[in-house]
């Protein structure tokens, strides 16, 4: 079944709504057929059209656009939110309360409090909310949360997580994209924190089944003039005894984008890093390491399910990226004719409300010293 | 400016066909709307249908497409065929002299006869005809040509290319891609040689901008029962006064598919691996080695066209072939509006006669106990 | 100029004691000429008999070794002391005050006492005293720290240590190495912590110059029964701003010795992996990252000096153990025949007392729920 | 047992003399106490004084050092042989036939009838002679020696091997390493054949168990003025049916010492580079691949018995050398005393021989436009 898509956001220039659409178009499950690409309804019109879409569907104000879009015959079956952070909330939930299924893009909000009332609307709702922590839908992140399902590492002990980036290395003042993420009115309480960190901590969620009780975390403005954080250093106490270290960095010259997970249990291993997403490095306690590879020997069906082609052919971001769009085509396409809900590793509102704890307690915990912060106390 | 595709090939179970489907989407610049997916009428509806065609634009017959499809006023741009080997010529040369621009699978044809006549074809009909060499279509191996014609590397002195593979490493009889890969009626006189061995030797002519003068060739066929080679070892001797050899093989267990170019000249080097496609290993005389990066610093202009997003968001085999797709759409495009054709680094139908006379004097030379051949040797 | 080495400890089975006995002999420096490789002296002149010791020269008592030494005229030049933790002070004070250079292994001492009070007695003594933090004589630590010292990386940013290893993943009761490593009594208020975390300090400190000021510290005792850590997690702010992370673990599966160090500064970045040794990236903001190579191209003075053999043709632990004795023989050489001591980079006391306040301060602040310790704190 | 060891060659500048001392010295095994490191008496007594050897054992003249040592009560052991390969046959013949035995540097001569009667010369003294194929002494090759043997691979397939190294990628001219071996007159007829070609042959040798039965070979002089082929490009076939490339390069910029062989069977794979010595990638038909290290686990009792320290503690090009010298010590240690000789995986006299057959075999194959030479052709 193909779906119909919207997009809030995405025109000229940015970057994750191209993302978008590509993932959109890969497993041809979507097809986009309106938007509210920007504030001004020429210039949004001029990019709907350039993407060869109907110049009526394409709206200088997605209030409008929920409203108009929810009376068509041909309405959309859902819309992908892809603006900067403070950005996600109130369209996010209007197009909830007009019964549209959304796909939103990460952080949740800039306040847990945005973020609570958004999990409110989408309990409301009753429609399908999608996150797109996109890294959740490679297929060697899914073998490993299928690996540790399984039980065969055991016990975890260690959760090391990081990701690190150079980009904003040096001041990029005027960079459209650096621009947003470092102004704490449209990217929120944290920057790499936010724009990052928050992935990396939603994989390690993701892939272990776990969450942080508290944290303890540093955080660190290098860049002159910097508002938000480029460093962040926080260690982690996870729920069941792990703990661990997350880094993220967008300072670090030389990592291009550097997501990389390794987890160690009682019984065995796990390595991965997002810039060889195929490869897969798992360890049995007193065995040779081996090389799991997407499309190899060895794999889940979760992992099976996650791959287009064969092993060698390498699978990268936007495949994984596409994952998460099929995954939703297929969730959100039950929904929309009445069919029961197929089972979904898919980022949902509460993934997203944990990733706006774990901001909030980290920058609390920062601004007190490193005090190991609980991640519900702020909601307390 | 969008344009609009046919198929012939690539139903049900195909490998290739839906990875060209991939590759046409991704970018936006094709929509599939025709198909002779089937040679049984009904079993290519039905595809079709699963696809979104149109039922009266799913055809049984590839003949018949051709004919059909020239009369309608929203015809094809272009037709895909991706099909078995000993299908390429036939239905590529009718749908050029229907005046339809081809994009086509490799190896062109499996015998230089066939591959000279559809050059002929091609010459005749003045459309565009793109051979799909995908891995030309990488930004690090465009990187890698562009930094050749620079003159970075000097004059040429080695050459070594491979390609490696396992899943022919056991006897697969019963599998469809195993089977008409297998069988010199529909896979003409190369096994790993024409699959694959033509890929390395293409990247290898692409990248240098040379061809080789001669051959030398050791062809096995390892798995008992096999009727064309699964493993060849072949010595060139280039224009120019290089020298390299080239090794595929399709049992060698382990590796997944490994496509590799190293080339070192007398100022510089280059080292390149599919199975890692975004990066590049350069080494100038006497300084460390550089990492390039897609996406990172100090790439061509060639390089950067051909990237979609930023360093360390891995890229790979679809991105690649997507590539290809990309500038046959503003080659095709061009040449349908008549307007002047852009400079295309595409692979066209003379690649595909070198391919074809590469395949040849292999197996020329390995009859000859590895007797150096002429690629040209055959077509006089 | 050849000298003459004794030891203190190293007996069957111990690990250390082989290493340094391999390290001394390669390049050719030094002689071992007498031991007190155990408490027991029948045992001692056994093991010292297979070495082709003298049964004069092998004692049953440090003690009397010392005392013995000093008083030959072919006296050892310096004694390696090869024992567990507690017994360091004791025999490096003897022989100290006896006026024998010491080349002790690390930890320095199990106690903040005992180190500075064997600061005191190496300052009373004035022989030399060389601390085997190994790691410091690897050409290519030995290349980050000349390229820091000029300016290469500008002010540090980051500092990302780790010291993985698995051999203690499981319960290893009765295992010789492990039993004394675990004993608070013999390996001190440390685990991991004493026995791979001081590497990993240490060799951030040699690199960068710099110092940490506070420790925010994590330990745990993952294996059932274990009395030490066996996982540390802790957190550093050093001297000139930089921040970081150290990790060092002896239960993460699949790491084998991974002590690894990552350095960002506000001009370029440095990583280097222990396990393999002859490699170093290093990226200038900007630019494509480069891989140094030991032996290669673009080395200083410094890593040039500690090279043995061309590049590509590996050198591994011994060589870099190797490189503290060549250099402790130029320095103990140099003292012993009253000639001017040369510029050494060798790790010595302070070092020593640096690593202990280290270890103590993760102790206490680990104890106080990761409160940000001063390493001097302990001291005041 | 110590043995006592005495050199020819290896005196001030030389480069392999010094490996040779390194390793002999490593594992405490030999003492040197002899040498004619110099045609002149004089530079040999000083630079023998710089080792720490007595005056009356440093010679000017190897015939005078055979003749003098053998008269001694504490005579040599043994004598390496290190000269460059024109000087390896006349003072190998003179030690075995004054009784001593004889540890030679690779090839073993420069024409075969010089190996031959080497072969004689060895047969009639009886003594030990030894070969220093040093890559045969890793652990990692013997482990895929012994996984080879224990039947892990099946039938062999394909056989890669390639030796690339890059410091011959201009004129050297003046540089006494690559003078001797530029000169056909020392270093006989092959340039990088003989220097590193012959020992990626060995080592396809030693680990398989098997010979080459014809070669097919192009060489290149791709440096202006060079007299010898510095690339060489070989098609080898296998006794037992394998088939395989040799590539060997003195002009490959950028690769440091890239000895690599891939081993591919019908049951299994092994990947195995000298540059990361410690590690060997394994597969079994239809699993994922293994990472084999050094002191890890899996290993056999030969890899185990060349082994010093513990995995991830990377042991390298000197301790593989040193593995050679401490097996040629087990074995001269016998022959002296009388003993049964201990089985022995060192490359002897034949290994040499078949190395110089193969020289001669890929020489005349490239004379002959690359026909197909049998080994065993020259000998005929």
């Amino acid at each position: 079944m193909r779906l119909k898509l919207g997009m809030v956001g995405g025109g000229d220039g940015a970057f994750i709504g191209g993302v978008h659409r590509m993932a959109a178009r890969l497993d041809n499950r979507w097809t986009l057929v309106a938007g509210a690409f920007s504030g001004d309804a020429a210039r949004s019109q001029a990019f709907g059209r350039s993407l060869g879409l109907a110049n009526d569907r394409c709206y200088g104000d997605w209030r409008q656009m929920a409203q108009a879009e929810v009376r068509r015959p041909d309405r959309i079956d859902a819309v992908a939110i892809v603006t900067p952070n403070h950005l996600h909330h109130a369209p996010a939930k209007a197009f909830l309360e007009a019964g549209v299924a959304v796909i939103c893009d990460k952080p949740l909000t800039t306040t847990l409090a945005d973020a609570l009332d958004l999990a409110e609307a989408v309990k409301r709702a009753g429609a399908p909310f999608v996150l797109t922590h996109n890294y959740s839908g490679y297929a060697m992140v899914r073998q490993m949360r299928s690996m540790i399902a399984d039980g065969l590492l055991g016990a975890l002990r260690v959760v090391q997580a990081e990701y690190a980036q150079d980009w904003l290395a040096s001041d990029l003042t005027g960079n459209k994209q650096a621009d947003w993420r470092g102004d704490p009115a449209r990217a929120g309480a944290g920057g790499a924190l936010g724009d990052i960190a928050t992935h990396a901590y939603h994989l390690a969620t993701f892939v272990t089944g776990a969450t942080a009780e508290t944290v303890s975390a540093e955080t660190s403005r290098f860049v002159p003039g910097r508002r938000l954080d480029d460093d962040v250093q926080i260690g982690l106490r996870w729920a069941g005894g792990a703990r661990g270290q997350l880094w993220a960095s967008q300072v670090a010259i030389g990592v291009a984008n550097g997501l990389r997970l390794r987890l160690y249990g009682e019984k065995a291993a796990l390595e991965w890093s997002q810039e060889e997403p195929d490869l897969l490095r798992f360890t049995r306690l007193g065995e040779a390491p081996q090389l799991l590879r997407r499309g190899g020997p060895g794999l889940s069906s979760a992992a099976q399910a996650a791959t287009r082609i064969p092993a060698g052919h390498p699978e990268g971001y936007l495949e994984g990226f596409a994952q998460i769009y099929a995954d939703a085509a297929d969730l959100i396409g039950a929904h929309r004719q009445g069919r029961p809900l197929p089972a979904s590793m898919l980022p949902g509102v509460s993934d997203g409300v944990d990733g706006v704890r774990f901001i909030e307690a980290a920058v609390a915990s920062a601004a007190a010293d490193g005090r190991w912060v609980a991640l519900n106390e702020g909601a307390r």
